[in-house]
């Protein structure tokens, strides 16, 4: 420490007496110690926050350096090691689970970024951001992990959870990452199910909830028995508030009529400042992504702090008498910092800045705090968090919106609390919480999720119905101007995602409009050659299988088979010179359905894996054996907008389209997931289509 | 009363001496009033139980008469003017969103007799029962009720209400009326989002989490503002014990393994309890329902009660020193009851038999009460209970089975509790509420739903990883033995529920199996007279249309008729002379869209109500305008299971199933709900398909 600590009770007896005057002096002329940065938490003591005065510029110099050095870590790391660990995950894990199967999203690689260095090194930066986005993307790589009976490339395989070799299991497995992501760091199993249900899932089936459940109650019963482990205090933090992380539940419990038009206030603003937010943070990434790397949000935040230790210098209160003992604060965390000031007295931005992100959420829902943070404090607080939120979500390093959004939510709740304090009788307090929860249904546009796990985090039942008002009209105003923050990011990275809706234009379309391109089908025995050429030189995955004379009078559809399974056929080698049938059971005594099971990220067959010989090439195939024989059909004059629906309804990934009279070819074309995407759709017909 | 009260403080004081001495004397002499039966809520106070005594043989007649008169008058009620309002009613709204618009489920004449009379007279009865199940289905009555556009056979009328006039809206509008009728029963506004989504919906999407959300805060608003304004008294016990019925926040935190391998025991036994209690009330209402009429559960509850007199006489007890002031409670409801004690004691079973429901329940759960109820008490009342529970779940009145299995599970946990007293640490009360998780799970098998609403009832939010515990176990061991008790009377009732999970048997059918009955078509132009025998001739609600020559080379399938559209169109009387095609245009100008919009129920067009003319009979009618042209098909060949599940999540009522090869009848037949019934797919293959 810059100074010792020791020194510092003789000081503080010496100055009681000039307490005001000695605002104009050099701060760190004090020397209180602060050990409730974030720096401290993660063991960098050696730049605590006294050092940022001038006086002791070496300190400020060690202080950017660290913050700069570790955020430029996590950015590194991120730019190139694994991309996909950037941003908070969320995006990534619900196009995950709306069948978009993109490049390493939930591979180890990711996990290891995100989880060892990213996250941490984000949070250790002293960014604005949270750990629960990114625990969410951990949950989900974790399950991948298990769901895929481990990783071959880094050496962990089990073969004991090879139950999840299917679509469906492995969906409803990496269901629960998430949840669990969400219940460990809110501490909240029930939000975590909801979580997972209401924004992170796209399909739901009543076996889900209870796997979920399972999933979040053997982490809440994890969670409880560290925690107990944990208090003897050599966990650090950890563990502290309990399993409630902010504790309310002694808040009082009655409103009047004018309470409730004071909430609705806060819901309407909630809801329009929330919509503003996913409208910058849109703009942002959109537009602005080459703006921001100018800017360095990283300079930009330093030059923040520097902005804002004018407004700390001057935001000192004398403690109110009635907490004498308990203002200011002395430990690692708590309310009334006493940062640089005279005793008896405390630094409310301080109180805020200067704290964990945890106990800054606290701090602002502390009830009975009333006159603690004046408007100006409150208003620092919230334009500063407010753009930083905003900043940072676009900076390259694993990060959460949660926290930041409840931050402002809160300092904004509270601002109107003081604002409205002659109007409304309710706990400025409350305020915060109310104003945390318009800003979460104004961003994120959930409604059960952010109820329960508000509820989960605060312990505050009796107000359930105010929060939930609060929630339905910020979300309903905020729903007015665009959509929700992690729906605008799934598809501004450009993600293939179906939407529940589909748009107005596909109702003019039928599905036979879109399958314009060149069909490539297999006769149901079929040249090795051709085979093997066609998989070489298309990138289609799956191929409808036409039964021919002689073994059927005219062309019918004989099902759809699929690139996975016909790389696994072709390898087993199982020929005929001629065109003649194989039986299923002589395929199967040469593979077992286990090798056609669905393989782990990476260690699919690919077809240039195959070796086959000039003679080989000309034998014949028969592909019955592997073929779906009732795949999903649809008449080619369905509308496409039904279509779309059928197709994520029912989760496909091929849907063959069939003619609607006789005599022509038995199968039009293939529906895939890219031919309900607007962009396509506009492209193929540009005229009659509105953008 | 039989007694003036103003004599009791008198004799108070002079019994206290004798205070043991007494119990050999008759009960009455006493003569405290009880003022806390469910008899007295309901304002018969003319027959206070105190009158059960052989003493007062005229008040004892009083009061089992008045018993009687209630539960005959709640029978009758349902027996003769809506059957479908006895029992619980959330198998009937479960299987009406599954699709299955049984005779009269949703009527107005059920909602009037569930909620004006059947409910309160079978509370006021005295029977154990409680008012949640039927608050479901008051809650889907009156969003059916509300989703078409009132009722004209009772006059209510709205216009405004139009937007349901689709299935799709009505459906998720009745889903928020369960959601609604938990929300209420409990003022738990999560717990019943969550009860509509786990237990009762079929159909899951997201906008359906957002409404019943909506509803549930309406509701939590108007409960909140109800109980306010209750609070100067004159609503009797109504809002009583605020919005958190039983209010435990104040519970310790902090368990050991012991304590957990006993919370483990409890969701075992729970689980084992459960199960046992499905089997019983299906055994009673399958076979025994003719034992049942013979025996008269209300009689034999009438029985009990005299045995449980003799129990009740001898169940006093002192009152624990440091509770002085607080035992005996006095006043209308409260723990440790008087109940014809010599003062400065209780009666402990007392305490749990006359007192509400709510009340016992409260006195089971409630905190640092050790030693109130013994072992011989816990166990009288559980044996009690869950018998009762069992024969009243059959009883032809409204009647509930939530408080029952609470009230049963409370019991039990605290009599494990205390016979484990000297191995766990843990407090009774929180027994008791682990008790109540464990049947609960046990009986209606649902996690989250329970899970949250035990949360909403007791404010405990400490607690939650047990109770996640204990309901996972609980519902894991009964899943064992047999399904959830609300699907077991679903499956009793026989109606054809749609399951998640197709039989078995159904994976070696394929779709053409089933179709076997002669298909009835219409062609693209119809005469009349055709349309309107098929309509009087068959049951059938959609019709395939065949487009043939000379509009079409070969017949090819055109659409799918509703039964209810042809009507309006027959109605509408847009005919030709020859086969001519009616343009779209042509049919519009007679008849506005809305003609053909959902009919609310009974008010439908029937085919009786036609009345054309032999010559019109002989003109045509083209069908095309009124045609589905892309009704969902399936090929002839796909699985059935594969089918019933595309019907299942499509939620269809038909589906076309065309041929595989070319040259046949463009349609080989429909398949409708019925056709996936296990029973009817079993009386055409019995000797395939095992039972």
């Amino acid at each position: 420490m810059a100074t010792p600590v020791s020194t510092r009770s003789v000081k503080w007896e010496k100055d009681v007496e000039d307490a005001h005057g000695m605002l104009d002096r050099p701060l760190l002329y004090k020397s209180c110690t602060n050990t409730t940065s974030q720096m401290a938490i993660v063991g960098v003591n050696n730049c605590p926050i006294e050092s940022l005065d001038y006086e002791y510029m070496a300190a400020f110099v060690v202080y950017i350096g660290c913050s700069t050095a570790l955020a430029a870590a996590a950015a590194a790391l991120c730019a190139y090691i694994a991309p996909a660990a950037a941003g908070s995950g969320i995006p990534e894990v619900k196009a995950y689970l709306n069948g978009i199967d993109a490049h390493s999203i939930l591979a180890p690689g990711t996990l290891l970024v995100k989880v060892i260095v990213g996250s941490i090194l984000g949070v250790s930066a002293g960014f604005v951001v949270g750990k629960e986005g990114p625990m969410v993307h951990i949950g989900a790589c974790v399950a991948s992990l298990l769901g895929q009976g481990g990783s071959r490339k880094y050496g962990l395989t089990w073969n004991w959870i090879r139950y999840f070799k299917n679509d469906l299991d492995r969906r409803d497995l990496i269901t629960c990452g998430p949840a669990a992501g969400v219940a460990a760091a809110f501490r909240a199993p029930v939000g975590g199910v909801l979580f997972a249900l209401e924004e992170v899932t796209s399909w739901w089936r009543s076996a889900l909830l209870w796997r979920t459940f399972s999933t979040t109650a053997v982490v809440a019963m994890v969670l409880r028995a560290l925690i107990n482990y944990c208090r003897s205090g050599h966990c650090g933090l950890f563990g502290k508030g309990g399993l409630i992380m902010f504790d309310l539940s002694s808040r009082q419990a009655t409103y009047t009529a004018t309470d409730l038009a004071t909430v609705m206030l806060i819901g309407i603003l909630g809801g329009l400042l929330g919509a503003l937010f996913n409208f910058l943070v849109d703009g942002i990434l959109r537009e602005g992504r080459a703006l921001q790397d100018h800017l360095d949000s990283d300079h930009l935040s330093d030059h923040l702090v520097l902005h804002l230790r004018l407004a700390l210098a001057h935001d000192v209160h004398p403690c109110p008498p009635e907490l004498a003992g308990k203002c200011p604060t002395i430990g690692r965390s708590g309310n009334f910092k006493n940062f640089q000031c005279p005793p008896g007295h405390y630094n409310a931005l301080a109180s805020l800045f200067f704290n964990t992100n945890d106990d800054a959420i606290r701090n602002l829902f502390s009830a009975g705090t009333h006159g603690e943070f004046g408007v100006s404090t409150l208003l620092t607080f919230f334009t500063t968090v407010y753009t930083l939120g905003i900043l940072t979500y676009g900076v390259a390093v694993p990060s959460g919106l949660f926290i930041p959004v409840i931050l402002a939510g809160a300092s904004f709740g509270r601002l109107i609390g003081t604002l409205l304090g002659s109007i409304s009788g309710l706990d400025l307090g409350l305020f915060a919480l109310l104003g945390a929860a318009s800003f979460l249904g104004g961003t994120m546009r959930m409604t059960v999720s952010v109820c329960v796990i508000l509820l989960e985090l605060t312990n505050d039942l009796h107000l359930l119905p105010l929060i939930m008002l609060v929630l339905l009209i910020a979300k309903t105003v905020a729903d007015c101007f665009n959509k929700g923050v992690y729906e605008q990011m799934v598809r501004m990275k450009g993600f293939p995602f179906l939407e529940v809706h589909a748009e107005p234009c596909m109702r003019s379309l039928v599905a036979g409009d879109v399958v314009s391109g060149p069909l490539v089908t297999f006769s149901s025995v079929e040249r090795v050659g051709t085979v093997v050429e066609t998989l070489r030189h298309t990138g289609h995955n799956g191929f409808p299988v036409i039964e021919e004379a002689p073994s059927a009078p005219a062309p019918e559809l004989c099902g759809l088979v699929l690139r996975s399974h016909l790389l696994v056929l072709l390898q087993g080698r199982i020929f005929t010179r001629g065109r003649a049938k194989t039986s299923a059971g002589e395929v199967f005594r040469t593979l077992a359905p286990f090798d056609f099971a669905k393989a782990g990220s990476g260690k699919g067959l690919k077809v240039e894996d195959l070796d086959l010989t000039p003679e080989e090439m000309d034998m014949y195939v028969d592909l019955h054996p592997i073929t779906n024989r009732s795949p999903y059909t649809v008449v080619e004059n369905m509308s496409l907008a039904k279509a779309a629906g059928l197709f994520r309804v029912l989760g496909l990934r091929h849907m063959c389209v069939v003619p609607k009279t006789q005599g022509r070819s038995p199968v039009v074309g293939i529906l895939t997931r890219h031919d309900f995407m607007p962009r396509y759709i506009r492209g193929l017909y540009p005229n009659s289509i509105p953008r």
